[in-house]
């Protein structure tokens, strides 16, 4: 197995293997040979090597680990290196078009399933992974017409195996979905937390658990997720539209002062979260 | 002492009130009798009155515990009623101009210090109530240059013995600060919730961790809420104006593919997220 991107998800993946005893070896690859030194030196990877062809040479399991943005480039450089029968993954948390071009990139004999493992988390780094991190978390497996069923099997598999319920859906669904459940969450909250910033620093501490529970997702890489915000983009925009016609009837509600309109609005909102459970 | 209205915080007062043994008598008033009663069966409350004027005849101490927007209206009611010597608190999430209105509406003899114990939560009523509520909680109290030293003593002496953590502002600093942190990142939560009503019901079960947390205060009442952002709506629509104008800027870097833009700004927000702790 190889594992490009040796950070929480993949570090978390190679652990897990392990744990399973699903793989013979496992190496790994990414730009920072200290982060990967400490990978093999922890025992989360067998070897590494700062060449991602190289460490996929032999590899029955490709993984696409590493950061979203960088999977076009890095299946183009190793897909010549991809021996027939490989099967390639990604862990990456934008479907869609990013599917269909990985999929092309695949030579004769190689397949490509998307996965999207729900097991991120504000913390990011080899430090926070677990060899746990996939148990009880939702797995989105999103194969397309032209996945072969047998590698959608085997994918399937893998990720039971690791304790995760996976679920199947298109990769267009996806990011849909995902741009409403969480990319257009992080945007928002980034934004609601800076919100704070426009306060006098001595005023910061009367923010209670709401609010720190409601921002708590602004913690997260910035880098990451404004990768994943562009590479879903039409999806994320028409999130905001949606969002501001909501905000939009807000304010029309603060402006005359429409008590009623402004708790039919609210009631909405709290009517679909009671819907999502706790 | 007099209760008016026993719900979440008002019963969670009396109860600690007689835990610390500060209360020879706590009765209660309220709209619901069935709740007033029960109330006293569970031994929350020693009496009740359906009628406010006779709840506080003869209370050294008056607490406002009901519904935020009845408040003018009960101090006018009960203001014949007050013993001199008495003194009237709330526990309202709302400051400014109505502690201004309470305090003017208060007679010869009788002080009212503004109260905002930050001790709420999603839940609401007399089931959700307890006597450590405030234990450990912030309590904003919020005098004015008309209120007496040694009422504004007394009571942040009280919420100390209660447990809480008392911080004294200027009402009207009070409703910048909260319409920020928590008026706004209410209204803005609920919408975000009905976002994901726009999804099939099939795909809720994709909301991860991140928008459970994210939209947990749109749980909360929209009753309550309503109203909470109508009476502070000057400051609630220039937090909605600074939002709508970062959300612009997100927009912005989107339609012009603007990454580095995009992390900017989630990394001023993740600053100050950070800077706000866990």
């Amino acid at each position: 197995v190889a594992v490009l991107g040796v950070g929480l998800l993949g570090a978390s993946f190679a652990r897990a293997l392990r744990k399973h005893s699903l793989a013979e070896h496992v190496s790994g690859t990414g730009r920072r040979e200290e982060n990967l030194r400490r990978a093999r030196d922890l025992g989360y990877i067998d070897s590494y090597s700062l060449s991602p062809e190289e460490a996929c040479q032999d590899a029955d399991l490709v993984v696409l680990a590493a950061p979203v943005e960088s999977f076009t480039a890095l299946a183009r450089k190793i897909a010549p290196a991809l021996k027939k029968g490989a099967l390639l993954i990604d862990v990456g948390s934008v479907k869609g078009r990013l599917v269909r071009e990985l999929e092309g990139l695949m030579p004769e004999g190689v397949s490509f399933v998307g996965c999207h493992p729900i097991a991120g988390s504000e913390r990011s780094g080899i430090d926070a992974s677990s060899a746990e991190l996939f148990e009880g978390a939702f797995c989105v497996v999103t194969p397309t017409e032209r996945t072969p069923g047998e590698a959608i099997e085997d994918v399937v598999r893998l990720w039971r195996t690791l304790g995760a319920q996976v679920e199947v859906l298109d990769p267009e669904v996806h990011d849909r979905v995902y741009a409403v459940l969480s990319h257009f969450p992080h945007a928002a909250a980034y934004a609601l937390a800076a919100g704070a910033g426009r306060l006098r620093e001595e005023h910061w501490k009367f923010a209670g658990q709401g609010f720190l529970d409601a921002t708590r997702i602004a913690l997260s890489s910035p880098e990451l997720w404004s990768n994943i915000c562009l590479l879903n983009r039409e999806n994320l925009l028409a999130c905001m539209e949606a969002f501001r016609s909501d905000m939009d009837d807000i304010r029309g509600c603060l402006d005359r002062s429409d008590l009623e309109g402004l708790k039919r609005i609210f009631e909405r909102g709290q009517d679909v979260r009671q819907g999502l459970g706790d």
